[in-house]
């Protein structure tokens, strides 16, 4: 049993609540995944935070002589912060499925944490384990706050999952430490890389103490006045550059930015400070309506991990860290907790079903970093940040277990309550149990529209209805609105049925998205479609390709290593041309018929490398 | 007088010879532009040089007590080249004008360098002022070779434009350091920068030390065994990737890319290993046929500055660096001496005139570093990689010394001589004089399309006619043929009269480069237009243009601060649309009739920052 944001404060805002027990249908696409990340990327994660040296960075601190550690710090001065966000990941999955498989790893790891923890409650291998490393000298750049924020969060998950009290206890300590250091009357000092913000939150929420509340608010209040050295990059990169109820654009690494969402989001659910949910969703609404792609990832830029300028959203150099993706799943949240507006859960589904999704392979044990739209024929994958499959590990890890923390948990974002009685958010079957309505949700979604929902208790069950299903049909006398909650009142025993219609659509984006001018997006519910070089025929580029927007798609059902849904679209083949830049008027090379295959954008590069588009040009 | 390359060396495969004697009518656009980089570009580098501290870097090192030197290096590590290319700028304009502007300064610096050259040669005002740095000890990153060309180079253009000994001097040890440390049998060091190995065959020519060539060829073939340590990059960014005549596509650091193929296609123009010129005829195609920007700019990446994949060529994130572009046009040149062939003046030409030309602002003392081809409404300039206008200076000042010493030596790549007479590369007006024909051109290109051509002596005059010039006409029998160059028999006195068309045209990009499909550009002769917003009407934005293809252009000339010369264009305006994505099938939201104006790319951005487009959607 998990509770995502823990008990209920006096002075919580939040218009819902979350649940205290919610299962996904093992069977569902959202179950199999979370069953996969339990059975193939939480031991993954373990096995190559070992081998890549991070818990090794704890052992030598803790096995330190009077010289002083043996060997070096190995990684990047960080990595502790892979390490915690496993650990959270085993913390809720413990309190999902009760697992003990990692009660050895984790005595061992309360051990070296209380071992490696400074008497002052301070902890962090890098530092530590550094000569003349100085503890927040470098506050824009060490990352210490960031990764006592995942510290904090991890040991949340774990209290909350399995009752332990021995990380907690290292938790609070070292939010001691920062109440202490930093509090009213300390150093004004903030971290580069927002994260401690939420997870102060959430530490108050476990224990009460309302010191890490506090502390949380200053590390809010402290952002925007350019207290940061900004060395080679922008005060925007760091969150820096202007204060929370100032910032209207998203802007910076996209992952401080969406992440600082995150925190201010959970300050206000707690705080009730009206001017921070203002603020929150204006800027909101530069992240999602001009700076976001359609598979719901964020942050177009690899230079500096950022966000773009307004329609600056490139699909070959989407950047789309799976990080920021998951950033803002966890900003939608904290927001759709706020407002109970459908237009967060609506984006929520977006990303994971999307983005997120597209960045775990179907073994669960490689990812992508980044998540690009588009790959090119002849497309160089050698940088890690832009390979042309997904990596078993990478060298900045920060993606792997934030995906393992996040579907360890996914069931408790599926469903929230309130005094009128049970939404469902992320539609999927699974049980979902509320304090006065509780329901069952049996569907095949995302491949099927139908969903069969039989209630017990009494009250009002709201069931979102995304902004897409136009036509969309329900068992009860109300007509589902697109983007928005069909709101019904149930009673013990009932069933309710919805259809959400599932036929295949094209999208196109707003025409100042200069780089997909001219092409158009095949989406089928709520996944996004791509075509890969892969389905083609032989002698045939994905760049050669011109959809007709006018002729028919048809859906093909088949049991497949990658999906059980594709696609078949009908176009051109373009001639490739033979000048890079030519006369307007020059005659085209000559276009052929073709049909080609799309398949679900999640799906892609799980049949080697090559080639793929989401945005297709149109005939 | 200035000589390009130098005197002919015995195993020269040079098929065409810079000219001994050359002069730009100062009227000319080219002419013009030498004047104002004079004036005002060379003694604002020299201005900056001295206030950045790198002059005083030489100083503090000269000045240096037993303690070592006083206070602290200062600026980027490889500061010492922005001062060695202000020194070529310096003695190529002593060449062309003979100007004594500069003595006191060379001298004192002439001072400086012998103080603090090693006794060994080595020379390094970063390297000898940092404590615990090792020569050499950081190959790929330390710049130290790079650095030791720049200063070569900078020493042949002085020695070539007065005679100066001094600096040849210090060079020469350097060289000889060079020589010596990393022969034959010595260490197998190459520069994580190439620049070097060209400066090593201008040295070389300069003196006739064969040692010098044998060291370039030394470098370059050692390039390509991955022996740089590629730390957070990859193999490819410091060109280390493949053997030099093994890479076939242009890839990494843009820069280095294009400095190397100018370094190799040096080497062959002295040793005539056919192997090199073939190889760099195959990368020059891939660099210019699938990664050129239609300005002529390389390299559309800012992460790394670096090249993409093929035919990634954003408009908008084009990182396109102006040493790239110089660095483009110094490649073409020496590959142009190679083979005679026209398509690489033609690339010179385009790059200068466009890309190059757009680097500096009208007042000759700002300039951009990245040249965009497209500026959004509320473009974020806070980034010194994407600023909104030209800067006075940049924290990394590699561009506007590199601008000031090509400007300074710009005449002497408009012509070239061999056994037959004269051709002409770069239209200008002007004066070239060769051993058997020379040239007086009168013409207002590029504004104009008209030459008239005298000449003295007899041979052969070979004027080049650009591949957009159909239906060009000239006085003579020959048809002038696009893409090629006129050939004609002339004798004394003769006067030629060429005309180009220079009726504005619409240019297509090829259909893979997907960032401006469903767009043209606009072009006049060699010049490329832009629209941008300091010339639209009240309330119309740059982003909300589509341009009718169809309807008439037309021409405006008026004396004026930023240019000559505007278009006149028609179109639409598309007002905005409400979604970021929709249903494809959604009704336009109306659009209106508009007429709109495009300037030269090259004079964008002297009226304030504002919205800016290269490629302009169609109606």
């Amino acid at each position: 049993m998990t509770d995502i944001l823990g008990p209920v404060a006096t002075r919580r805002k939040a218009v819902l609540t979350p649940l205290g027990a919610a299962t996904i249908d093992g069977n569902s696409f959202l179950g199999a995944w979370q069953a996969r990340n339990a059975d193939k990327t939480i031991p993954h994660c373990v096995e190559n935070i070992e081998s890549s040296g991070v818990i090794q960075n704890f052992r030598r601190l803790a096995d330190a002589g009077p010289d002083g550690p043996a060997g070096a710090f190995q990684g990047l001065w960080f990595a502790d912060s892979d390490l915690y966000k496993t650990i959270e990941a085993i913390g809720w999955e413990q309190g999902r499925s009760g697992t003990d498989r990692y009660d050895a790893l984790l005595a061992e790891l309360a051990d070296l944490f209380e071992k490696v923890q400074l008497p002052d409650g301070y902890l962090d291998t890098y530092v530590q384990g550094t000569p003349d490393a100085v503890a927040f000298a470098h506050p824009e750049y060490a990352h210490e706050l960031y990764c006592a924020g995942h510290l904090m969060q991890a040991a949340v998950a774990l209290h909350r999952g399995s009752g332990d009290e021995r990380f907690l206890a290292v938790a609070r300590r070292l939010g001691d430490m920062i109440v202490k250091r930093f509090g009213e009357d300390g150093e004004p000092v903030i971290d580069g890389h927002p994260e401690v913000e939420t997870a102060l939150v959430e530490l108050y929420r476990e224990t009460g103490e309302e010191a890490y509340l506090r502390a949380a608010e200053l590390q809010v209040e402290r952002r925007g006045h350019r207290t940061l050295d900004p060395g080679r990059f922008t005060p925007a990169y760091y969150q820096d550059h202007l204060r929370v109820r100032e910032a209207t654009e998203a802007i910076g690494h996209s992952v401080r930015q969406l992440y600082l969402g995150a925190g201010v989001t959970d300050l206000y659910l707690e705080n009730g400070d009206e001017t921070l949910l203002e603020a929150m969703e204006k800027l909101w609404d530069s992240a999602f309506h001009t700076k976001m792609y359609i598979t719901g990832a964020h942050g177009s830029r690899h230079r500096d991990e950022a966000y773009g300028d307004p329609y600056e959203l490139p699909p070959d150099r989407a950047y789309a860290e799976t990080c920021a993706s998951i950033a803002a799943f966890q900003w939608c949240w904290r927001l759709l907790l706020a407002t109970g507006k459908s237009r967060y859960a609506e984006e929520m589904e977006r990303t994971l079903l999307n983005a997120i999704a597209a960045s775990t392979s179907a073994t669960g044990t490689e990812f992508f970093y980044s998540n690009p739209l588009q790959l090119r024929t002849g497309h160089n994958g050698d940088d890690e940040d832009s390979p042309s499959e997904r990596l078993s590990w990478y060298s900045c890890a920060c993606c792997p277990p934030n995906l393992a923390r996040l579907l360890a948990s996914v069931h408790s974002y599926a469903a929230t309550a309130d005094d009128n009685g049970l939404q469902l958010h992320l539609l999927t079957a699974g049980t979902f149990e509320g304090p006065s309505v509780s329901a069952t949700v049996v569907s095949a979604y995302p491949w099927d529209g139908d969903f069969e929902i039989t209630v017990r208790g009494s009250g009002e069950l709201a069931v979102r209805v995304p902004s897409w299903a136009v036509g969309a049909t329900a068992s009860v006398d109300t007509k589902p609105a697109p983007g928005d909650y069909l709101r019904v009142p149930v009673h013990d025993g009932e069933t309710i049925r919805l259809s959400l219609p599932m036929k295949p659509r094209l999208i196109r984006a707003d025409d100042r998205v200069d780089a997909v001018r001219g092409c158009v997006a095949v989406a089928r519910g709520p996944l996004i479609f791509c075509v890969e070089q892969a389905d083609l025929p032989e002698g045939v580029l994905v760049e050669q390709l011109r959809l007709d927007p006018s002729a028919e798609i048809t859906e093909e059902w088949a049991s497949d290593d990658v999906t059980p849904l594709r696609l078949h679209l009908s176009g051109l083949v373009k001639k490739d041309q033979p000048d890079l830049y030519a006369p307007y008027e020059a005659p085209p090379a000559g276009d052929t018929p073709v049909s080609f295959t799309a398949i679900p954008y999640h799906s892609w590069a799980n049949r080697g490398p090559g080639a793929m588009r989401v945005w297709l040009p149109l005939t």
